[in-house]
């Protein structure tokens, strides 16, 4: 594929990533690249991509504080690390079709998932990134955060995740 | 207190984990009672309290499959986890009155949690349990386990609880 | 095979986990059965294989107390979780010679460990047991916990391994 | 204290944490700063200790690739994590005498731990490192790494400590 295949299709993975997951749509999340332009598939696998929320009454876990549940910081941790195996997959699936590209989106799972909840989730918007550790054929570990819109790290998490 | 108060008390505790907590009524999540007439505190949190959700389109994270998003599931297995906790101080505080103990509530959190995701979420109703496994004035460590409708085992985990 | 085959295959195979993998001989681990003749790999890999180890001088951790370093507990639960799930691999492999078998033995491997410490590992003796959570063709989650010689619960682990 | 009275109080708690945790002799661990001359508990804090072992044939787990035990990689991690929390702790105990300070180390103890084994423990000597994510009164939250001699990322961890 030329470059502008690839962002092409990686633009339609991440739309679909956004719009065909149920839950995502639930607590209101998007999917959007740090920088205007992301280059390709490695660039994006190494950070640029992020999953960002704004703040919701719906989204609450402590009503004394307003702060986010504990529930929803794991389930954008978790996307954003599902999200980044996928990425970092993609880049083993170089030369297949894009219907096989899209096929393995919902091979994905998680296997296993920590949350070190560190700050209370308060603010406007928040946003979470991560990055792989460990990329393998069947298994692969990825770190994410999750900070504010005042740049406060609010969480951390660690994620294996089956990609064969 | 009686144990007819008693059980009241933990009855309206109960009831505003449920009702209070926003991100838990965004999911569905209801407290019950495994048996229709739990005795005591001691009771409740040696596993009697449960919380039950029912399977709706919006909670799905594999739409291939149909199955919960991960997020929801760390999010049952947090509530019930600091629910058991909150259960597990609630024996500590005997003898303070019933605004303290509901002023607690508030200041229960999470520390960590680790989820290990067994099988595919999927099922009509999901029914989430915990236990402590280690009570202390600062910090509680629990196990909680979500099955669905089958009894199937669909996912494990153990938290860490800031209590004091 | 035989029962009988299947035992002797079993045994040199725990005595080979003991007495060929340095780091157990380092702290003395040894392989035992619960009981005094277990009857096939299902019962064995269904919690009748503990790993065992006396308190020496040399695996403390806090010198205040006499307790055992967290690492000698998180090295006695990762060996049993890996037994375990070595355990339950054998049964995907029946029909196999011995020395595929025992191959697979070196391919397991831990991808990830959590460790809940939940009391002093004070003792004379200690007893580590385990079970597997999931089996599956490339990935195999076990708990894991440890007692000392008076019953207590020392501490408590889930791991996933790899065994593809 | 003075900065040259502060960096000898230091030196002698590390010197400490190496020989007089029995456990840490047995694996052969060595407290070592990244620089030659650390300026003060701050800096130190914030990664410039390190603990430091070389292979040898005892720590061993895998026999066919000669790779260490996972127990020995969660040892180090535990113990650099452990230093880490302690040092943080430090800063808050400014203006104590050196003793009340020496005595708080015996009052650390790990909570849990979470590791990720990410590539084979081979090489001739490690380096572990770490960093304090959340600094708390009873409860201190940190990331650890383990390097080979050739710059390879072995393994990370998290680990939640009681400081209080």
């Amino acid at each position: 594929m030329s470059p502008t295949d690839k962002m092409d299709f990686l633009t339609a993975a991440l739309q679909l990533f956004q719009d065909r997951i149920p839950f995502h749509r639930t607590l209101g999340f998007e999917i959007d690249f740090l920088t205007p332009e992301p280059v390709d598939t490695v660039a994006v696998a190494s950070g640029q991509v992020v999953v960002k929320f704004d703040f919701r009454e719906e989204l609450v876990g402590n009503y004394v504080r307003g702060s986010l549940h504990g529930g929803v910081i794991s389930a954008v941790l978790d996307a954003v690390g599902g999200l980044v195996a996928y990425l970092s997959l993609l880049e083993r699936l170089e030369g297949q079709s894009n219907e096989a590209k899209i096929a393995r989106l919902g091979s994905i799972g998680t296997i296993d998932l920590r949350v070190d909840y560190l700050r209370s989730g308060i603010g406007k918007a928040f946003l979470a990134t991560g990055h792989v550790l460990r990329s393998g054929n069947k298994v692969t570990v990825t770190r994410m955060e999750l900070h504010n819109d005042g740049q406060t790290l609010i969480a951390v998490g660690t994620g294996t995740y089956i990609v064969g």
